[in-house]
Order: structure tokens, then sequence, then C-alpha cells
């Protein structure tokens, strides 16, 4: 992998792929896993499942020109071969930094890139939702479209129900389900279990020489005649090869096939396109593929710490000592499991990214990954909770999303005791606006019976899951995907127990207070400490609670501090700061000596944690200075 | 249809089933309807799904003791007969009446009642969740938990993410698959074609001579080897019979048999309690059994208007001649779709709910029935948007939460011009906490780029929706279940038309604003006549727009009238109120003039949608009750 890079520097469309040689074609592959290798030997970033598509994207490029066609990449991390392919070479070393290149397919960035995903699931309807547009818009103009959608993402009940619509107008649409028997961990249910058999038969195993040959001598652009011979053939095949599954569902099934045999790829797909949809082609890849420590560790290359890499060895591994928010979550929901046998956690198919692993290696029967099913895990854990259990839905801020009916009925309106861990609520970081999880404390403050809450740093992580526990109704907690912090209490003061709808007073001060929202309590101390040495004297309230709110230690803070500073890493509307603004003004209290500090109204782009939130003024300086401003101001009025 | 009726007032707990003869089962079901009936025609419920499960009901009650055992009605309105069996029959004649019996389950009424459902497709996890917590609670208690769902709901993505889990912990999971061939309309998708094919084949036709003959011999409580046999013949049923599409979910699938036959369903659940799940049992019933006109026109006797009968014959149906904000809603859509061919109107299998008949029969190929998937939904028509159609997705506000994370990643994320039509944006009257859709404004205004209008009668929705149409992104609307009013202007000035950001002024007055959110403007009209009357002149605003707001205008209010009043059909968490609070607060605007009128932090029942009103303040004497407090707090201040 250390030879030059004579093709892909120079490619300057995808449509140059037709020009070029099936030895060409597979160095081109090699180029780009080299590529991909140098990239992620300098920083961290999704890995293993880009190595497993790079044939994949080379083929659908070469059979597609996706300017008139339509492609959509499911759960886009595993874009890069795309943007490699689409001209995008040059930047490429800007990925996942801060203007630089999304990670994911982006929009703004090329007409390639036609919706930006980070959840998965959805391409499947968006593409027969384009599709179906082209039959109104452009009957005469027969454009595919085509979805690439992993077997992780698979099991999301909207493909399901976006297959079950496919028939009536996916004439031309293709789903190619790249089946690599992997989510982010292992996959689970009985539909990878089905996929399973599918690999195991009979078709599978002769693809590699008997059913290329049969396919070999059919023409691809036949007349008539002879494209009805082929749908025998293919029906033929799917008979023999499985997939009446999916036959079942209105879908033409063809594969297994291998996803690293450009030639096969190319065969199977140029045939798809001379057929009539909805088409699902079963194209089975090697997460990590071409890069042998991946391939046999694609758990840990899934988005690998940075290495140093020569040819096929991993010389070294950047170690982290580090210990997040994420870590601390574990760790409180490992504890609570000892001392507690009704104690239950689900994770949906993120138990690498939860950092769950000794959770589910010590409680087997205790832990539950659902796959990428955000609404039945909430359902699920409704049910259990009925019966006396309680169950802790550990999900990403932003995943959970996918299933806030479900804490509507199944959880918020039977009152039930189930308890959120939002992870990643906030800014996820290089992730960019799909992962940004800054919508919970609006969706979540909504509902009645939920309680809110957002721990200042790491112990009220603990204390605040251990309280939940204790409630006879639902909880909520959100963290932010940030090295976990312990805030040390002024003069060694013992922390305040956590109590329902009381916030922790770290000190008062006269010139104003800020009340800061779970994360963001390290940077309000940093920010009082700036103003400290001006001679502002700021008082820092760890607020804890967003549902219910502390009203009485608020209502103090306002009538006896000229101006309060809420701050939050959460969208403004809707959030921390309003629920202080609906209270007050429920009390009749004046509100005008209330700044909000948070996310405007706008989905905002990736970057480092920091980098965002010194852009969005949520840093110790940005916060600093809206206190200073709010001093001036109540001193003009 | 007019005998006495003996058996059913006198059942005290549904044990008594057991000791019933089948005729006295048979005579029972036939009391059954005679109540439904007798209801119906005295109040609009719902009635077709209710006269199709009598048996099955009935079948379920004497096989399973359910105060043991685990049961789930999916979306449940069809559980009446249930009520009926469970010690309800005394109070059934108050149901879906404010302080009677709710037309759905609930916990609050019975033990048997576990889950409030009215959201269509969760039963499945919700089972799946119940009996995982009772293996892990009480392992050695073997209670089965039995999930009974209609083939409407079943095309739902958490239906399939259910099932896809269910072989882990479903070992005494059963779903009873209530296959009418119906949704509320004629049902859609491919898995509907799936039933069809299953009941059309052998096994059915040939079921009930044959099979039941077979299954007769078959002991109920054998011991190993026989239960072992029985496997294996339920096993080559299933292979002759069809249900290989469940089976490679990992269900043992059984069926299909005639719902309708209580001793072939008592065969049936007995054998399948005697075996090891996961199970699904299909069973084919008739919506509108039993009562000649329902099994006609089950459509229209979904929910039917009141009808006088006799026996078999509707001597008179009442006649609705008034105009619902849904009716107008409609005419708005087909007058935008007459004028522009690149509108499109999707709807969730609410047709008829929608009251969208003339507009699918006019446009079938820009009519789109998705079936109960409202993720499928929104995500299908982002990809329609994103080829340049206008796509409106027609979704009562309740059920669109389902799709929230749709919404955000296919619709506000990528800024597409999908218009969303949120029917029965407020209280849904007697359908209760599950139909009110009171979250809309707080769940569509956090999203950057999202319109958010609530007209403030009819003029406005039609106008708002022509006005979305022209937006290059996201736009919604919400209007409430409730008779359209078209309000008169003063001195019968024109109407403003729709822009951006404007709310429109109907009069200033002295003493204070009343400032109204959609579908609330008549009551504020008349609760400002109301103050009028009294010498207190307050002026009425049009809100419009919930996001974004017109702060140039609540700016002026609230600095030249004394008392400023938000009134919305909404959760005053996150909602209208909240928003002004927002902006006033954003632009140093003091706060203390307003006041916000909306629903509390609760769960609102059922009851007339007055009712209700009137009970949160929310009707004409409630808001000028609320502008007289606030004139007399302002006067004190």
């Amino acid at each position: 992998m250390a030879k030059p890079n004579p093709i892909l520097p120079t490619l300057q469309s995808p449509r140059e792929l037709e020009t070029l040689s099936l030895p060409q074609l597979e160095r081109l592959a090699d180029e780009i896993r080299d590529v991909l290798c140098n990239l992620v030997s300098a920083r961290s970033a999704h890995f293993a499942s880009n190595l497993g598509v790079v044939e994949l994207a080379i083929a659908l490029h070469q059979t597609f020109d996706f300017l008139h066609h339509r492609l959509i990449w499911d759960t886009g991390h595993q874009i890069y071969p795309h943007k490699l392919l689409t001209g995008r070479y040059d930047e490429f070393q800007t990925i996942r930094t801060k203007g630089g290149l999304m990670g994911y397919p982006h929009p703004a960035e090329s007409d390639y890139d036609l919706f930006c995903t980070g959840h998965a699931g959805a391409s499947v309807a968006t593409a027969l939702g384009l599709t179906s547009g082209d039959e109104i818009a452009r009957p005469d103009d027969d454009r595919w479209s085509v979805a690439v959608i992993g077997d992780g993402a698979f099991p999301s009940g909207v493909v399901y129900e976006a297959i079950n619509n496919a028939k009536r107008n996916g004439r031309r649409l293709m789903v190619v389900l790249n089946d690599n028997e992997m989510s982010i961990c292992a996959r689970v249910g009985s539909m990878a279990d089905y996929l399973d058999r599918l690999r195991m038969n009979r078709g599978y195993v002769g693809l590699k020489d008997e059913i290329a040959k049969v396919l070999s001598s059919v023409p691809v652009l036949g007349d008539p005649v002879e494209r009805f011979l082929v749908q025998v053939k293919e029906a033929a095949k799917a008979g023999l090869s499985g997939g009446m599954f999916f036959e079942d569902l209105g879908m033409r099934y063809f594969g297994p096939i291998d996803g690293h045999n450009i030639a096969l790829l190319r065969k199977y797909l140029r045939m798809a396109k001379n057929l009539d949809g909805p088409i699902l082609l079963h194209v089975v890849t090697e997460k990590g593929h071409g890069f042998r420590p991946a391939a046999e560790d694609p758990v840990l290359f899934h988005a690998p710490p940075q290495f140093r890499r020569q040819d096929d060895e991993i010389v070294e591994m950047q170690k982290s000592s580090s210990r997040s928010y994420t870590h601390a979550a574990r760790d409180a929901i490992a504890d609570a499991m000892r001392r507690d046998q009704r104690v239950t956690v689900m994770t949906a198919a993120m138990c690498q990214g939860n950092k769950l692993e000794p959770v589910r290696d010590e409680f087997p029967n205790r832990f539950f990954d659902t796959g990428i099913c955000e609404a039945h895990t909430v359902a699920f854990a409704a049910g259990q909770a009925k019966v006396g259990l309680r169950p802790i839905v550990d999900i990403y801020s932003t995943f959970l999303q996918r299933a806030f009916d479900h804490i509507f009925q199944e959880v918020a309106l039977q009152n039930l005791p189930v308890t959120f861990m939002m992870d990643r609520g906030g800014l996820a970081g290089p992730d960019g606006p799909t992962h940004h999880g800054v919508f919970d404390l609006g969706y979540m403050r909504l509902l009645p019976n939920m309680v809110v809450m957002a721990p200042g740093d790491e112990h009220d992580l603990a204390a605040m899951l251990d309280f939940a526990l204790q409630q006879p109704s639902p909880c909520s907690l959100r963290y932010p995907k940030a090295m976990a912090v312990k805030v040390a209490r002024q003069d060694n003061h013992p922390r305040a127990p956590i109590e329902l709808g009381r916030s922790e007073v770290l000190r008062w001060g006269r010139d104003g207070t800020i009340v800061a929202c779970g994360g963001m309590l390290a940077n309000c101390l940093e920010a009082a400490s700036l103003l400290d040495a001006e001679g502002l004297d700021f008082g820092v309230i760890n607020a804890r609670f967003v549902k219910p709110l502390d009203e009485e230690t608020l209502r103090r803070a306002l009538r006896e501090t000229p101006v309060v500073v809420t701050v939050e890493e959460a969208a403004l509307a809707c959030g921390f700061g309003t629920a202080v603004l609906e209270a007050a003004n429920a009390a009749g209290v004046s509100t005008s000596n209330i700044r909000r500090l948070g996310i405007p109204d706008m989905f905002v782009e990736h970057g480092e944690r920091g980098e965002l939130l010194a852009d969005l003024g949520l840093d110790a300086s940005g916060i600093a200075q809206t206190c200073r401003e709010g001093v001036r101001e109540t001193q003009l009025a």
C-alpha cells in the first residue's frame, strides 16, 4: 500500500471511471484504501466501514452518472470513498475539521451528495421519494434512485415501512444492502440471522464461479425477449438462493454477491438497471477490508484512535487515558445494576459508543442491545417498567429523537419509571449537525410526568442516576460528549444531595448569578474566576434540574442579584433558559435581568466541541463577556 | 338482536367465561354486539372494529386470566368488548364522555388495561418488554404476554423492530394479528398483499373442516412427546399454509383462522399457550361483523355518526352539514393541486379522517396513502421535495410525533420545502390524551428552518397553505379538531395577506391586548366582546406565525398596552406564549405584563373539546377572566 497514487489525484469526475480498465479500477481501490489509512493514522475518523465499500463506490459511480441518477448513502459515515471519487481528493485531509469536509454527505459540498445523513435507516424512504418525484416531474426521464444501506441500519422500522410502500412507486428504486455482518458492534436480531442464512446457502457458495459464468452470457442491453429471459433466470435464482422474504415484500431480490469484486458488482448493477424495480441487491462486504488489523477487529477500527502503521501492521496506537462522561455513565449504570436486580439497560446498537461492553459481559441477562431500533427500545423498556423493573435507556440524545412518540405514549403518558440516559447531549463535535444533541431539553420538557436533569459534573451524574432509579416516574438526564470533570466545591463543602427540583448553589455573588445547566458548569466557574479577577463578583448555581425547576432559588437569584445569566449547551428555543423565563413569568417575577446563553436557531456545523462552544460564546470567555454586558446594561438601565 | 341480555349484565369477572358453554358464548357475543349497536346509535364512537373482535375478546379472556397473563390491545379503539367483559358493563354508556370510560384502554379504569394505547404499532414491543420483564423478575412464573394488533397497524416500523427483537426474549410472547383487510380505509402496501396471499391459500380454504378436525385430535395439555408432535404438525402446516415471512423473522406462524369461530379461536389459543414462542397467530375477522350495514361499509362505520336502526337496518343516520377545519384543509389542498402540478399530498392511513377521498379520486397519481407509517411518510416527502415537488404531509398533530426525527433530519436539516398540515392541533375531544395534539408548537418550533403557523380561521388556513407552497423551506400549520369559522374583520376591513412573520391586528385596545394563536381567535374575539360590555377595551391580534414571530407588533403591544394575554390550545411549555417570552427577553423588553393561557403541564383527559377548553380557562369566559385579572394586577402594581 506504499505505491504512488497516479489515478486518484488526477480523477476529475466519476465519469472517467468508464474509461478505466478493471486492473486500473482495482489499483484505484488500493489507492483509496491508502488515502483512508493515511487519514486515520493522523486523525480519528470513521474507518472500517469506509474500507468495506471502496469497490462498491467505484462500481456504483462507474455504472451510474449520479448527476442524473440519484444516490443516497444511509448513515453516511461510509461516504469517504464516494467523496474521493467525486472531486474532493484535494480537500480530503480536512475531513471532520471545522470548515473542512464533513464526515457525512453534505449537499453544500457537492451535487453528488443529496442528503446529509447521519441517523440510520431513512435512505430507502428518501430514495423512494426521489424516484416517485422524478416519475411525476419528469416521467420520460428514466432515472434510478439508489439507496446504499448497511445491514446495521436495516432493522430500523422506517426501512420496513419504506419497503412495504416501494411497490407502488419503486419501478426505478434500487436498494443496495451492504451486508458486512456488523452494526458498529456485532448485529442482533432475526433479520441478521436471516441474512446469515442467505449468505450460507448454495447460491452464494457457488457464486464466484457458477453464477458469474451464467450472467456473463446474458447481454446487458438486450431486446425485450432477452430481458424477459434475464428476468426468468433471476426469478429462478432468487428462488434458489433465498430472498423470499424480500420478494414477499414486493422487492426483486438479487444476491448475495461479493462486494469486493468490482467486475461482479458492475455486472449486477448493469443488469439490475435494465430491469424494473423495486430491486434489492444484497452485497456482502468485509468491514475493514484491505487493511488486516481493521478486518480483524472492525469494532475497534470503526472509528479508531490515531495510529502509526507500516504497511499492514499497526506500529503504535494512541492510548487515551482520559475519562469521558460516557465512561462515568457506564460505571454508574454498572454500580446500579450490582445494587439492584431490577435494573436493566438497553442500547440501540451503541454498545461500543456507550462503552457498555463491560456491562454486557457482567450482566448478560439484563443488558439488551436492540439494534438501531430506538422506537422499539423505548416501548420495550416501558413494558419492563410496567412489570416492576427499572430499565435504563442509554441512547445518544440525537438518536433518541427517533423515539419521541414512544417516550410520549408508552412512557410519559403511562407515567412509568424508565430512565433515559441521553449521551452526547450538546455538541457532538466533528460528527456535526446530525449528531449534535441540542433539542433534548425541549422535547423532554414538553412531556408531562417527565423529570429532566443535567449533571453539573461526574459526581452529579452518578447521584442523579441513583435518584432517577428511586423515582416512581420517568426521568431523563443528559450529559455532553466531553471529558468528565469533577467540580470542587468551595471550602471543601460537601456536595448537596440530589433532591427533586433542587439546584446546588456553589456560591452567591454580589454582581450577578450564572446559572449553569449541566456540562456547562465548569465553564461557568471558570467564567466566574475571570470576572473575579476583574473585580466582578458572580455567583454560580448548578441548576441540576431542568424540570421541575428550582423556582425558589432562581427567584432569590432574580431578586437579589442584578443579572442572571443562564448557560446551556442546547437550543435556546424551548431550552433551560426558556424554562426559567416561563417559571419567572408564571410567578409574576420580572425577567428583565435574565440573559440566556445557548445555541441560537441554526444548525451548528462540525468542528471540535471546544471550537464550536467558543464560536457560540459558550466558553468561559464568552460567558464572562455576557456577564460583563449584563452588568453594564443593568447599570445603564 | 332484540333479545334480552341475560348473560352480559351478570358477568362479574372474565373467569366466569370458563363455565359457559359454546352456545352461551355465542349468545354472549350477540349480546355484546347489541350493546355496541345501541351505544353507537346514541353517540359517535368506534364501531366496526369493535364488532369485528367480539369473538376474539371472548376467546382470549376465556383462555387466559389476564390478571396473571398480560394483554395489550394495539391502537386501543377496539377495546369495547374487552371493557364489557372486564366489569365495565354498567358504566359502558358513559364511554367517551367527560368523566366516563375512556374509548381506549386506561390503566386507571381497570387492572385488565395495562397501557393507554391510541397510537398504533407499539403493542408488540411493549408486550415483549412485559414478558422479558417477567422473565427477569419472576422466572418461575410462566406468564404470557399477548399483543392483539390489527393489520392496519402492522406496517408500522416499530412492529417490525419488535418482531426482529422477539426471538431473544419472546418465549412467552404471542402476537395475535387481527386481519380484517382494512386499516380505517382500505389498507395499502406489500404486507397487505402478502396477507391477502396467505388468506387465499389452501390452508385457509380447508381450515373450517380439515384442520379443525386434525387439531381436535390433539390434546391441549399433552406430555412432551405429544407436544413435540403438535410442534411438528404446526411446522408442517406453517410450511403448507405460508407464513414463511414470519418464520424468517423468528416467529412461529399459525393461521390464518376464522376469527368469528369461538371454538376454533379457543383451540388455537390453548394450543399456542402450550408451545414456546414467539408465536404469531393470524386471525381473519370481518370489520363490522354481525351488523350488516357496518360489514358492508366498514369505512363509514369505523366511527359513524349517530343512527337509528331496526334490527339489521339503518332507519336514519344523522347528517352533518357542518364544515370542519379538516374539510377546509382538504379543499385548500385540492385547490393547490389543481393550480400546481408539483403539489402532492400524503396521508398516513387517514384518508377518511383527513377527508381526502375526493383528492385521492381527483389526483390518484399525486395522492399517497402510505399506511400507518409516519416516519416513512416524512422521509418520502423529503425525497419528493428534493427533486422539485411540493409535497404536503397531512397528518394529525399527535401522530406526526412519530416522525419527529425525520422532520429533523430529512426535512429541517436539508431545508426542503415540505408542508406539514397538522390536523387536530389542540384538544381532540372524546379520544383523549393519546389523540390531543398539544405538543406540536414546541416540537416544531425547536427545529431551525421550520416556519410554524396557526390559522386564525378558515380564510387563513387556505391562504397559509398557498403561502407555504411558495416558500423555499419547510412550513407547518396546525388547526384544531373543530368546526371551521370565518372571522369577520372589523368595519369590513379586507383580511391582511399572509406575510412571513406578520400577525394580523384585528383591533387595538386601550386596556390590553389578547394575542390569539390559531383556532383560539374566535374565543378571543368573544372574550373581547364580553370585556367590552364591562367597559374594558381589549385589542385582539391574530398571531398567525408562531415562528418567526411578529416581534414588531408584539413589542408594540407590550409597550403600548398594560396587559398582553397570549392564548393557545397547546402545552404552555415551549408553546406560543413561551416564544413571545423568549423574543421579548432577547430584545430586552420586559415580560412582566405578559400572561400566558394554554394547557398546563398535565395530560388532559377525554371530553368534548368545549368542555375541556372551559375547564382550562380557554373559552371566552376564561380568557376574559384572565384579562380582568391582568388589568387588576397591573393596576395594583
